[in-house]
């Protein structure tokens, strides 16, 4: 990741009014924290649930992190992720010069997660009714 | 799948204005088909895009289905999925008492999809900045 030493991601969600509904994100977030140790992994939402995108990635700048991966963690791309989100990224990389931030594919269009779902509906139905 | 023997699955998705919004949805249903070769695999909509739960059961049973998986593909649940869905299958049971629906989880809640987007997301990170 030369030039830049200290890499962060942050996972970028809709969010929601229910607290439990982001239980799925921290699943994600616990088992990418496993995978990369030392590596800070950050929450942050659209609306609806703290932080926001500008709030996360002021978070890790703070503490030192000069590489920073968004990668949004939806099924599809709407218009917030279509529109919204290049335009908020490109207003961080003018607030940030010197902060590499990379935004990833969605999530949902990425072939191995559409793979991975594939996989498991399949899985459902070959399971015998109870 | 005794005693039913005319399975069918309905992939559940949120839907959006934009047409282009459905491209993931789409591919997974390309990719269960291809793995459930003779099983009718359809997509059905929340809202903003047709068909409805309703009419795509409904079709499906008319097609002589009569065993279907409702699969919710929301990366969480909100309202929706955790109130509305419930209500609507048991509606739909009772609508069709000869045909055995199930309610899958929800695909972002599954571990094998959390696990998958947290492996695509370490590869994320983990490639060097262009």
């Amino acid at each position: 990741m030369s030039p830049h030493s200290h890499p962060a991601i942050v996972l970028f969600a809709h969010g929601a009014r229910d607290p439990e509904w982001a239980t799925p994100f921290a699943g994600i977030k616990a088992r990418v924290e496993r995978e990369l140790p030392g590596v800070p992994v950050v929450l942050s939402y659209l609306e609806l649930m703290p932080p926001t995108l500008d709030e996360a990635i002021a978070g890790l700048v703070r503490n030192g992190a000069d590489s920073i991966d968004v990668v949004p963690v939806f099924m599809a791309r709407a218009g917030h992720v279509k529109r919204d989100l290049p335009l908020l990224v490109d207003a961080l990389r003018r607030a940030y010069p010197g902060v590499a931030i990379r935004l990833a594919q969605t999530a949902g269009e990425a072939d191995p997660v559409m793979d991975a779902i594939a996989r498991w509906v399949v899985s459902l139905a070959q399971q015998p009714n109870a």
